[in-house]
């Protein structure tokens, strides 16, 4: 399992088990004991908040002896820990949001909470660092210029970045998107408004995205053509990888188990296309589950991600799937006049346009694709 | 009422209420008598699709004829042609796409269609060309890679943009994004997918946005939210303003009828940040209703603006209401550290990490955000 | 404001702000405040789940005094205890549900808690018993059967009523439906599929129904056209009003602070109907404020509610909506054929069959319902 | 394949393509042909609304003459018809609703069509007579009062019940609920929403439900818990298989083709209830197909009920899964005190009321679930 970079982060199999309704489940595992139990799994890594780590009122001694046994940890196990991020949503302090908070002191504490966090997470060895803005949003559009919000967020990224080239650190930002909870609206709510965000900072080339199949499920957006578009851009800096029903809170499901063919076509597309980064398991276990539970939870994301890999292997052999591919490239033949893909010359859009096409004879061909669907489910179903 | 923009298209008011379960109810208006009718009601501009106004099965005579007749109820009338589009979703040609369709014909005779179409919108004054890509877009991911998929679409658009420079046409795109129907899944889903992508385009200066009310009401996103986002890329090129309830199939109602503040909070946005553009009413009538009430239903999108945009002035005067945002503001009083606002530098940093906060302090104090809410409730009720 | 009776959870103007991302954000108020709290601003009953008064650990004597300590402050203040419930799902005993969990012990204890907190509501007053099945749900159907789970929550309301009969208690049980969170699907998920089980239970007449606005909200259903089914059917013994976006977590906003057309409507039906039950607000306020913002929600919940009621008058007194729906009205008079409100014989379905309807015409009417709508969005903005 | 009882609507696989955005795409084909390629692919069964068969202007003589024809069509193939239903929404008479239009003499002519269909269902062998009002809603709630709406359905079916009744048929009625398209809201909305209204009918026992997968989905329901309260309710008299993306559009997709997982758990309730009622599949092929694509689309709904039938059987056999069934079963004989199920004493509540439970331990112990939710994914994929 080595090969395959599964991680997990340490709120998710450490996650108790509380819901807005109920309280803890299962009691807290330490930091340490979670490193070892997710080496026994077989995962590769392990990403934190900074306080999942170090609790947000420790000392700097205190904390220092919390990291020291962390590292210790992972130097025992072997596990890594690619990523990292800060907390800016438990604390009542930041109830308003962090970046964009109205009050100043609250950005400004925000600020120094994340540098901070960041030389932690590069301490630990980090070079992808996350930005989920959970309260950057609002219940009513009363209390803030959503203009205002977008420059306070955009100045702190840029800051942030500067510290991070200042500093020296090999730190990328992946940025997360969540279209609201627990705030009513979070801003930049998609995978897409973060990448044209990213397009409008100071230093676009050390930010990418972190999309979560969660998050864009929530509003029944299809998260395969989501991480197409940050591939596409080259912007597929992580993944977050768990479940979700549409139209509901945040669910935070083991891989795979509310829509296996949507998780085939992302685990196709993620093997396909050579990403090389975590894969992060950004879930957590039913709240009906004790430790034991956990840990089932845990080892289930990682089998259903293997097998799903091994379906989209089967996809590239399967000779009936592959012969239906065929005949749809095959019409690309039937066409040789000017394309856009050739870039335009006046003497192009001129044969383009004087150009006569049979459209009812087009219109008319099949495509095949409830029959290629229907491989695809007999794929997935282990029917052929 | 002239000096707001109000424009509708020739599929909106002419639409005839036909539906996926359903005939015609109403007979089809000529353009012609909707250009005098949107006259009549005090509309300033109409919009149209190519074959809104030529049939697609037009000869160039009859093109000809059809284009004179309508040029002259424009001059009759006053009113102008802002926007133009091509329609690349009704004929059965582009029922897998048109600039992403499989077959290399189609996506050859959709920027045929297309480079006509602009010649059309331009001879009929148009200074904006809208891309609303339907029919772009999946029910089976098997049928077709999105990373072919945005390429094929890139490589029209910078076909189509080089195209207009070389003719010296005052032309600038503007993207409209829709999650699904008629398709499955469309591509770039959403206004913030769109303004990523035209990052990656050619031209990206002439190339922005057109967000529609009920594109990003359907998947829940915060419309507010989305426009400022557009205007704060520099890329608001257009409105579509129309409603819908979230969740459901596109419903294109009247402007303001389902949710009249969220729609107060954008016609507040608009007015305030100095949008010149057309207040495009993309909408429809009800079924139930004859040629009468569509008349009505256009009247009411006028009319229901004005008088948000009336309570957005009352908003700036409401002692109370202002009153509330200057205690917000005042907070920034109570600050005086750096600021990511002020730009980064290694001092500044440092003084930032070391500086102390009162985080219990500051968590501890309201925001009299329910306060504000409620004013704002009570502004739109006419209460106060 | 006497007249009407609004009534508070002990729960909603007590929540200190906790959600699943962050730790509570306002001190806890005693029951004994919030009685005093809730008679300054107005209201004339709270309601209360069993541990909202009586910690779920505490002993009898303990009890008693709590329980004393209450009845003075609703003695002193003149407020009411209409309604209590049980809470059967904070505790971790029912993290797979309360009367329909797989394990018998849950059941059972269920069971005996729900027998002593209707003692403790009979003993305040209380004549409405809701139940809200939070846990009972599933996040996977593999773990329990729907039909032993219908099986088991039908068993136990038989049980529990056959329990109030026996104490000869003047007490009717509501019982409040919600589709989701904090299980993934919950049973029984809306007010039809409840009604639909009432019927299905030994003593139909003792239970009805208490429909929320945010839970049917939630999954896009119209809440005037659910109430209106229970009103049909006789069985709106309470109701919970509140707000919330379709498609998102529970949000439990303010009173009309999301849409204000879909609360107008509400209260219309409300008040038309002669509903004579509570207007119970089961809402918090955001977790920006403190204790002085949860007082202002509180007063705008029944402000906005008061207003609304009063555009229900007016709309009943105007002369153009009033004529609209007077011109559909005098539609009846156009038919004189038999109809299925008359009843059915053999003689009228043979005078129906055989008679000519001119189906154009009638398709061709418009019904006006354009100027209608509009009509009602002025009434709502004050514009008229 | 016979044993399984498939059927389609002459309206599913003789869909032409027609979308609220574009023109057919395939030639209609006449119901003969329809029947003749359904007894192909190996359907039993052709279900209808009147106009799928008889054009709504037929003489008296054409339509005998095509109903011959149809027949003996049938008796060629021995496809059978199970299910008839009436076309009431198509008609720009209906665009206001049918039973529950404003004008009496929609809701006459609604009764009189039904008749007629009800005559033309029964002289074909229907059994089972499908109401879908979709129709029967409204986009402004200013133009029906929900209460008169409710009444008049209920008068309509009353007579309609008495008509089948006086006429001796062998019929039942089956109520088929949607939230709403292609009205903004239709009247009660879901399966529970139906079965709570059979019960306030004149003869409740005549009248069952026919839920459908994508209309209770589309509002991001349970179906597997829909179904099974209607069987809980004795009232499951006919299904309509199909799948359906939450949040969306009617979108009527092969069965299994978006979720497969919710499509076992359906299929393995409806085997192990010893439902023998029809599968009936409403359901189109996507645009994208020509006919050859359609048939596709038609043996890939079966082959995958077929699939997950198997797995059905197979989840009964599968020892691990069994086995952790069975350890749940087995807490039951960890209580012996009273229990719901027994029914209510004044013995039992006070023994119940006396016990001591250690809810501590029993709140501790893990269910297994993510376990078994693992082992059906597993199961599902053929990995086991």
């Amino acid at each position: 399992m080595s090969a395959t970079p599964f991680t997990f982060g340490l709120w998710t199999v450490g996650n108790p088990g509380r819901d807005p309704f109920g309280e803890p489940v299962r009691p807290r595992l330490s930091p340490v004991e979670i490193v070892r139990l997710l080496a026994e799994v077989g995962a590769s890594g392990v990403n934190l908040h900074d306080n999942d780590l170090v609790p947000i009122d420790a000392t700097p001694a205190q904390r220092d002896t919390i990291v020291g046994e962390f590292k210790r940890a992972l130097r025992d196990t072997g596990l890594r820990v690619p990523m990292a991020t800060t907390n800016l949503f438990t604390d009542p302090a930041f109830k308003d949001g962090a970046f964009t908070a109205n009050d100043p002191r609250v950005r400004a504490y925000a600020l120094q909470k994340t540098m901070r966090a960041i030389e932690l997470g590069v301490e630990l060895g980090a070079t992808v660092y996350v930005f989920w803005g959970g309260r950057e949003g609002t219940e009513t559009d009363a209390s803030k210029s959503p203009l205002d919000a977008l420059k306070r967020f955009r100045d702190a990224l840029n800051f942030l970045a500067d510290y991070v080239r200042d500093r020296k650190y090999d730190l990328r930002f992946a940025l997360e998107a969540k279209p609201n909870e627990p705030r009513g609206d979070i801003y930049l709510p998609t995978t897409g408004a973060m990448l044209a965000f990213i397009a409008t900072l100071d230093r676009p080339e050390m930010v990418g995205v972190n999309p979560e199949v969660a998050h864009e499920h929530m509003i029944g957006l299809n998260f395969f053509h989501v991480v197409a578009q940050a591939i596409d851009a080259g912007k597929l800096f992580h993944i977050d990888l768990n479940d979700q029903v549409i139209g509901r809170y945040d669910q935070d499901f083991r891989f795979g188990s509310e829509n296996l063919k949507r998780a085939f076509f992302v685990i196709k597309l993620l093997e396909d296309s050579g990403y090389t980064g975590s894969r992060h398991f950004d879930a957590h276990a039913y709240r009906t589950e004790d430790e034991d539970g956990v840990w089932a939870f845990a080892r289930g994301c990682m089998r259903t991600y293997l097998i799903l890999r091994d379906k989209a292997r089967r996809f590239q052999q399967d000779a009936e799937i592959q012969g239906l591919i065929g005949d749809l490239r095959a019409r690309d033949s039937l066409y040789d006049g000017p394309t856009a893909a050739d870039g335009y010359s006046s003497a192009s859009s001129a044969a383009l346009k004087s150009r006569t096409f049979d459209v009812t004879t087009i219109a008319g061909m099949g495509r095949r694709y409830e029959e290629l669907d229907q491989l695809v489910v007999e794929l997935l179903l282990g029917a052929r």
